[in-house]
């Protein structure tokens, strides 16, 4: 049994706001005895629930390490009940360098997990979590982004789970949150993510879409923050009231939900985010991107709904999403209460 | 006299519409004989006043090259009279990399001109259009939005010039793009820009920044092709009305709208574009890229107006420029009419 | 038991010609939700036999390419019984890169096999052909170069194998392939091959070397094409007569057949492919790549026989395959007919 | 006026043979006090003419350099009369890189020419041997190949000039050297070739383009040995008599030799070097790099003649050199005799 | 059971001096038909005990390379009894690459024990060792320097073991090496090290630091080569006496003495190598590497002693290895005698 | 008459502490919008003599840094008269990237002088310190040591210079600085050198070499921090006495001082810095760094004296500088007083 070679430099169940990091040695060219310093904030005050909070999962996603950074600096001990454990930059290489995947593996944290005390670092870190931080946690929130190639309406939301009292815990979680928008999802390739370990471990879970293209708005930033605030008083964590404000339930029921590109090009997009589509109608068109006079091909929508997702860049790879189109179910009612 | 080695597949005084390429020879490592072709379509139909449209002058900027694209595809030479050069990629290899200056020489094209025959590639592109294709147009539009690092209000702008004649006929041009802002720049940094080679040979000029980030919205792409049309029509090219709505007047009086980042970190933006601004109040906040624990920084406005700029990506380096506040003018009118 | 990630977007079991892709999702910093997208062309009429034809197993090596596109252009339903299973650029990722190995995690496919579902990018790929597509197959044909290093009289291969049948069988189809020179191999380190993973599945399989340095000449194009004919017309797919022209027999017995280099330089080869050898004699002299005045060091034949191969590349480095001599057995016959 | 930096080690004025460098101080991050050392030998016997031999002019193609390490090594002083001055790496930098410009500043230093001796690295090679080599040689001989991305029939070549004996001499000596095939060229495009700067300063020179692909062979090498014995023997340094064999002579007569790729992808080439063509017939088709089932395009010849040149690697971009047709004038006369 | 790739180009066992190669074959996109040549010296008489010498474990320290390069020149078979089996550059990629991990892999080679035969190319190298040239050895020395990022006091080193005879045995070696300082290290994190593989198998085991900076001094390499010869002499292999001078003893007894970054920035060293050091003194201060103005973080000594490692560059990183603080033993005596 | 873009963000003329920037503005792929920031202290205390203080001129030497950073913490206006400007990392982007030359434009800031305010970045920022910054000053001095590729024995140094008094004063200034060795250089090749620039404007002017190896020593740190002081007591700026040591003399009088390298390979120190040397002894031995069993070459002296500089890493190429060997004349006086 090989141990993770993470340690970090404050305590866990000490009372008061500690910060320091996750210090995993890390011995390269440029630092022969060197270490990958992951920050990370513990707030604890008596016993109660902990609250497990990240954002940087994926290295080019802003509104969690934003969030994560004011709650860490306003939140105080006093405040709170229990304890809230924060590492605004989950996977800290990959943070600054500004890339999706780490810089030092080229892994994918997001695809790591459970991860391994003795693979490359990002399965450390992966491991780290798994069997150190999230079996602390009572609640787990993770904060994601479209990253710099997707961008997505912002929503929140909760896998269906074998488990029913696991699942409404979950989904009273993500309503917590009040994102603008709420998905249900059936996650299908879930190998290797972060979700599945925590759901595994029985943990109230709730993850983000929150927008993208690897910026952060000033609206964006507020529904990170008062989301980590209001599923902290859902945890019994912080008093106070949950700020609430309407949120679109949306479903996304089939794979003609996604829209890929078949050749390579320029974008020119016909649909904004959140705009309504008719099933036929053009998405967008992709022109030639090494000459004119060429017909563009027009990509035309499988189904009607709502542009709910889009790729970011101006050019574009055969074989990229280009659009999700989702089913808003204003009325709608998520699948527990 | 050393010759620019530039050479057009294609007629330019040929009525009908001509795709085709400039082809600029470049011996490299990958292709001892190979060569840069640069897209380009000549529609002309008997006399009359030459147009020269142009997007792509930066790589990452995709409103431009998405209008272009479409006129090219879309305008015949029975519905105008004269000349449409239309040039949607003008740097082309940066355009290929999705970069802002091109990467054979790490040059960008807008601070190399007027450019040199026997310079790089990136000169010699400059070079050809100081030399032959400038002196062909009466009107030349070329289109800019912020590229992967800024985002901008969708403006077209016109600049204070020394010809009272020049300058008014630069600013009904921009009237007639009619984008939702409009601005007047005194350039004062104008070396080695494509704009000052244009109104330096007594050309009427638009030029533009319709948005941002190294993407394009429906939105954004409307504006960008809708102001295309409405400038052919304006140069008596093309038959029709110019389709206008109300357009806001913005000025940039004085250094202090720019606002820049004096420390590293991870941008928390308070303010959005177009919202407003009052002197005093933060527009960012500036968070320890590694660490937790530490005040941010916060920038303040140095003057009341409308954000009318911002830095896109998550992070930002000491220097970048933050933020721009511009005063807006609702009722003002551009200085000629 | 984890599943493959590809997935087909053309049938494999109805009849016609169908042009598609197999789709390997590919999260990465360029694109979160992007796809490797391998051509694929499957071409079925009626029940019979499968024929799975590949190129590109190394991405720089052309016949192969060649010859499948020009197969999947040409070849119509109603010319065959059964079908034909045409995947032009096995590693797309390194075709496209023009490089052996696929540029995103520098893994060699023909050294992957049997590959993993949950592996790197080409491991993913090797798996989906070991579970997939080659047990789907009654004859594989899998053609080689010596790309951009290596250089091959051009000749097609069959292996020693345990079964006398299959060895049998094997044979006769490279017999049918027909290129001007034809080889039997004892593969020692076989482990990873592509070839061995077809073979263990009992599977009838011609592999080839068709020339080298990264190009492909009218010849060498000629052969591949007739290849691809033959061998389907062999397995009784396509219909028409085998194009049969004389082929020589070459042998290579022994480890004495492969010349390497013990220093770096620069090559001057004294033999040319095809020419013949005398034991003792120089094959080609390494010279300084820093100095003059130095005497070169002479690479002499450990056996006489005909080049077979030789290094490509103007410069070599210590410990590179320098030339490998062959036995021509002109009247030979192949070891079992 | 500044002094070139470059400094030889060995003195050029004594009898005798001397290897040496010409040592270029080069500060850079791998050595503060480093220095480029570029291989020359200089061999002397008394008064007489001097020869400049240079390869490798562009680092990527090997005939010259073998032919020269191999003469450097054999030529002993007492078998000439007057001096031979050998660079068989000229651009040391991209030999050693084997590519086709330098890796220290990208500059091709056949077009660098007449160089600067405070310019770039490779600006002051050229500047070196346009101050000091040349002015010293009598005959100046400089060998060429297609280096990685090009393939020729092997020819040597003069120029023509605007002194008939200049060209006389030139073409006298390019017969000398006996190639395969012979050839006049008027250099459109002469800007920064040593071409021009040994012919501008009145000198003897030949060149030469002897196959390509990053390779030599063992009948190109004895081509590049043979020539330069006896363009030393035309020029009355060595003594002896000029191996001839009879050489074709090739003709370029017109812009529509040259033939480009207009797509990007796959090369299928139809006719190999030195095979006949007829106008009009295909000489590759370019099948697509990303799918299959799309028609290929087809290249056409524009004349009738001998395929002389082409493309080498198995990809090509839009804008490459395809091929180029010459025309044999078999029994033709090389216009000075 | 897959077997290692790696031949040896010369024999083991036979009497004699014998240079030659570790052959490991590594088909690569520079050569198809490649391999790795780690160099090799085998000196043997007549039967005996063998040693291992071994120096580049890690690639950039220069002291082993340097003893071994002697002694492999110097060392005659007629002056030893048994056999000496040298590899001075270990990991040969890393060596010829100047860093502390293969460039092939990015593998620290320390890491890798105990290896693995179908691993990557550094894994490969570990297995062989493992597998093969330890099981052949009485006694291993493996020589280590801080590398280009670290710098020590020069010290060899034993290991606390599980068996006392085959620790005393290993003290005993390393007082005969006879470096400047001697240590005894309870190594905590030995995964993966060659240490554990090599002591795992009951062998004599001494390993060093002998300096660092990427760098050799006279100094040191008198150190490195006096300490090859003490060895074998100590090991019955070479006739001769043991050079003998005063070694102080060193502890480093607890995590206290490690003091590690905290920021990143500018270091100022306040203590040299071998000075003493009082609890709470400052070690070095850390300044800002962006601005002026600003404090300097000061690192004070956590515990009384002399500096026995230092971080090397300039610049550190957060998390990096400062300083090194050590408990000199003037008068101790190592816990065996 | 093009301005330079460089603007500080501090006043040079306010009494006071101020420490800013310069801000060189830098658009490139990375910020459309960003500046290059070179931090800047200026301290005044009313009229009296100017003295500019520059470290990191090339970004890889340390001591220049740390002692200004040092000198723009402690130094306190009232402690002088007069102004000190201080500009610890001249060349800022090659002092962030731990580079000689700047990572920007691979442009060596000492061979960029006078620069060019069009030019590169790095030209830019040599033209503000020609234009604005050396013109301010009467006392200039500029700290070097030998980077990463060499390492020297610690002095100052004066050039000859036409002006007797001019030399004088400078000579004086040295003296003050009391580095433990010093020396007159006259430099040969002084082109682009900040050294040329000041001379040239008739200013005081000191320059050193205080170590190398691209670290500093707390020995080093501290002469350079008492160099600073002195030189600002000698100039009449700062109050108190000068601290003195003895220093040694030392002079390279000719070419056969440098010892290149004439082959690659790894290094074997045979002296070490400030060790005598004897005309023809063995300074170090050169190995193979591809192979055990060939003979090393062998540097000897080409004249004796003591070892003043040296190549830092364990490999070396050919044409680098290998040692230095200087003439110490202990009783010797400087030649002015």
């Amino acid at each position: 049994m090989i141990e993770n070679p993470i340690a970090p430099t404050i305590p866990y169940d000490e009372d008061g706001k500690h910060h320091g990091f996750l210090r995993l040695p890390h011995s390269r060219n440029e630092s022969a005895w060197g270490a990958i310093m992951i920050p990370i904030t513990v707030i604890r005050n008596g016993d109660g629930p902990t609250a497990l909070l990240t954002g940087a999962n994926h290295g080019d996603e802003y509104e969690g390490p934003i969030a994560l950074q004011v709650l860490a600096h306003e939140l105080e001990p006093r405040q709170i009940r229990g304890r809230v454990i924060i590492v605004p930059y989950m996977n800290y290489p990959a943070f600054r360098a500004a890339t999706r995947v780490s810089p030092i593996d080229m892994v994918n944290l997001n695809r790591a997990f459970p991860g391994a005390p003795d693979g490359t670092a990002t399965m450390k870190i992966a491991d780290y979590f798994t069997e150190t931080l999230v079996p602390m946690a009572d609640i787990v929130l993770d904060y994601h982004s479209g990253g710099k190639t997707l961008d997505f309406l912002p929503f929140a939301c909760a896998h269906y789970l074998d488990s029913v009292s696991q699942q409404a815990a979950c989904v009273a979680a993500v309503e917590a949150f009040n994102a603008p928008f709420t998905l249900m999802l059936r996650e299908i390739d879930n190998i290797g993510m972060y979700d599945t370990t925590v759901e595994s471990q029985g943990k109230v879970f709730v993850t983000t879409e929150l927008g993208g293209g690897g910026t952060a708005t000033a609206a964006s930033a507020r529904i990170a923050r008062r989301g980590a605030r209001n599923v902290l008083i859902h945890a019994g964590i912080l008093e106070g009231e949950i700020e609430r404000e309407p949120s679109v339930l949306l479903d996304m029921p089939g794979d003609d939900c996604y829209h890929f590109a078949t050749v390579e090009g320029l974008v020119e997009p016909l649909v904004d985010l959140g705009e309504p589509v008719m099933a036929g109608a053009p998405l967008a068109r992709i022109w030639s991107p090494d000459r004119t006079g060429l017909m563009p091909l027009e990509i035309r929508a499988q189904r009607s709904g709502v542009l709910a997702a889009r790729h970011f860049p101006g050019l574009i790879q055969t074989g990229d999403c280009l659009a999700v189109v989702a089913t808003a179910i204003e009325g709608g009612e998520l699948p527990i209460s």
